[in-house]
């Protein structure tokens, strides 16, 4: 559980330390000014790609790795992680979400008050700054809450498909432990991929840590109290979407990917065929 | 031919995601607008290779992960692969293909509409929304077919010289089941050098598939039934460009590259001197 | 100690060129003038990044590839590393980055002088071509000295922290000598979440041996004598910060994965836990 | 012969291909005009980087895939390399870098003289165009030769420097055949640092076979017959800058880390201490 909370605490101070610096530390620092943009974008991806391989590296050889609920759920369905233990995993993934927002916090705090004077929002106002932290649905989904979630299943759906593919020793998944590389490269391409729609949680920690944190630090009136929303209720779709979506990944594999995998390899060798990441 | 399914899933909805992103959705995510950039078309080559590299990984241990028509005809030509799996796979592929345009585009339906409002397009007149989709030769091309043709050709005819050395074991083809990362890195290379003549296909089941699949969903004028073209009879050209330019690839490695290195490689070891990737 | 010598030149040379490129290089290139924007900051982060990968590859084979006087301190404290050579190291060190620094120098000085002169600033004055190769804090900071300090101690904290991980034989440490490849993304990760706030030095090294170089080339009276800074004093929170830093990076490692995995590790393996970078 | 042919072939035709794409594919393509900036910089960088990564996987099995006249002399004068070989490896990847121009040319021809047309000048006036295939210092080294010779010697010693210690076996280079992608890193860096004052040809073959190419297409007042020269004499610096640089590279690594390690490796083991990449 120390390693989850590392591992988490790891990967979001990369991460949301990446969408600090593109939406308050780059266009504040003294250099000139210049509208959010596609270069923004792809330093906000590769921070989070960043984020899961050095989480992944400090954390992978004690727990697993997940530093993700969904990862946790997906595996215990899949029977490779024993239910017990998910409660546990998700608490010190969350604690570690939480640790991260607010070092994150802490080092940009004199970034986020200058955005917001040169806003001229008080922060409870801002989105701007709010966003940092907690994810939202992109304006042009209006008032659909199916468009979102959708888009939190169809995301984390493929994060686990691809996880489940680059630890298959059966299949051609990496080796000279290179898989935390790969997996972070995975969270890069979805970025890349899907990102736009509703800021890619694919992680209930991710988002609810940061947005619990926000909660405390003023950018209240925006995150309505009890329920942490842009528009009211939306907290839950960063947590529900990655839940389904994770599971629904793991059986994609395991249908269609494992049993051929598992008859071509049955004669030759028995043994674990997966390695936990 | 599940696992070609599934691995020309992973990459068109990886790579057609990209587009849809840095063409609808980040423009209308609620960050600020800026125009189509170089920024941007980083996004679309880095996508496009995430989706070669992690494509392969899911379907590489099963099927070879040819993932694309032209791959498969030319190691059918080099006698690799058997005659009669090629439609077959042809048709795995180009039903993946067409699965993944359905499925980015349910996911991004609300971006193309307000994308299409915002420009005042009804979507059969929408070049911009059906180019997430399809690929078009570059405006500078006039009538000629000849340009992008050969454009199909070349590209094409380079990744299939670079997989022919990247999976050429008596050649220096990475180990620890790095191949998959370094061919999609090649597809990244020739976004970046060939990708903004005609769109860099380089793979029909890329193009038809989706292609296709826009012929449901409304961009019909554009795409005139029988013809799937922008100028009439388009649509063959990144089908049998990248037919041709995949066997002429592989021609141009097994008559320069192969020969030296079997005569070198004979006197000391006998055996298979390829991996399929 | 030629090593390290060699290893820090290869680091600051490529570090500072990239700055260089970025500031006054590309806008003077002849090409269209473009205002400093996210996509140079890419090129920066990439540029450290890879001098972080080379320089380790150059010295790793023979003094550890620190390069960087915060990891000999804390591999000191951490009693991996002789105590009596910390300062040896850490002169070679310094005379690599001030050397480096003036072999950018002689390369740049047209670019540097055109840069000056299009700003009409006496180089004394001009802040923009005194930041290729000094860090400074940004703006919003005001007086705060903490806020740069923080961000030093957290940047490199980060820092140390990773390498322990890469480096440890009982973690999943990459293999291959890939690990120098990984600890150089580290810092690209670095600048790409906390660079903006203070120019991510994270290295007293990187920041003082060039500051020190500057101070011979006329851009004294913004480095005052005997302050070398921005505002006066600033000049030590690059060097005192990443100490710090380091040390409190290591411990964390130590504190929460190193028992752990000790204690699973124990039963199976005796031996030396980390190998040096 | 035929190796270095193909490897230098493909080197040039992404590196190639990369700049045209930058600088007329993509403005021309359709997409809305944007300016020459940082992020095509990232674009063209990458290309070379790619072109020398997948030309080193080409013919790294068959020639050691020198690629580059400046490093076939540096290998010849460390005793690497016989001699007698050096001529005959310089034609071949002469002759691949003209061949790589011309398809550059047939496939960008339509973008060319679109761009030419555009921007209102003839082919003998258009530099833009013209620098596509050659490289040419940056405007504000004005008339000094000593300028555009040092950075081509620094940048070239920078690779040969990097190249010796990734191909050390005695050193931490990296292993499962992932040389030749570090060794593409090493130019993407270089292309990041000092890629902007003089088009970072570090290649005699890169520049002189794309030259040539161009006098025979029409470019010819800007590249005065026996001159090939934006001004007069410019074509043989980046002929002999990279020669004299590519030997100091070697030579500084052979004087400063090569005697350490054998010392150290010489008690334990007997035998050639590098392998060529």
């Amino acid at each position: 559980m120390l390693a989850e909370f590392l591992g988490t605490f790891v990967l979001i101070l990369l991460g949301i330390g990446s969408v600090a610096l593109a939406l308050v530390g780059l266009p504040g620092s003294g250099r000139q000014a210049v509208e959010f943009g596609p270069a923004n974008w792809l330093i906000i991806t590769w921070g989070w790609g960043f984020g899961v391989v050095f989480g992944v590296y400090v954390a992978g050889g004690i727990s697993g790795a997940h530093l993700n609920p969904a990862v946790t759920l997906a595996f215990a369905v899949r029977k490779d992680f024993p239910w017990r233990k998910v409660l546990p995993y998700w608490l010190a993934q969350v604690v570690g979400a939480f640790v991260a927002a607010a070092l994150v916090y802490a080092c940009y705090r004199w970034a986020i008050d200058a955005a917001d004077a040169k806003a001229g929002l008080p922060r409870d106002e801002s989105l701007a700054t709010y966003s940092i932290f907690a994810t939202f649905p992109a304006e042009y989904f209006g008032d659909s809450w199916w468009g979102p979630l959708l888009d939190q299943i169809v995301g984390t759906g493929i994060l686990l498909l691809l996880i489940c593919a680059l630890i298959d020793m059966r299949n051609v998944a990496p080796l000279s432990n290179l898989h935390p590389f790969l997996i972070g490269l995975v969270v890069v391409a979805i970025g890349m991929t899907f990102g736009t729609n509703a800021g890619y949680a694919i992680n209930p920690a991710r988002d609810f840590g940061p947005r619990l944190f926000t909660f405390f630090e003023g950018w209240g009136d925006i995150a309505l109290p009890g329920t942490f929303g842009w528009f009211s209720g939306y907290w839950w779709i960063p947590i529900v979407g990655p839940l389904i979506g994770g599971v629904a990944g793991v059986l994609v594999y395991d249908l269609l990917i494992k049993p051929v995998i598992r008859a071509r390899a049955g004669a030759q060798e028995e043994g674990p065929a997966t390695e936990e990441p």
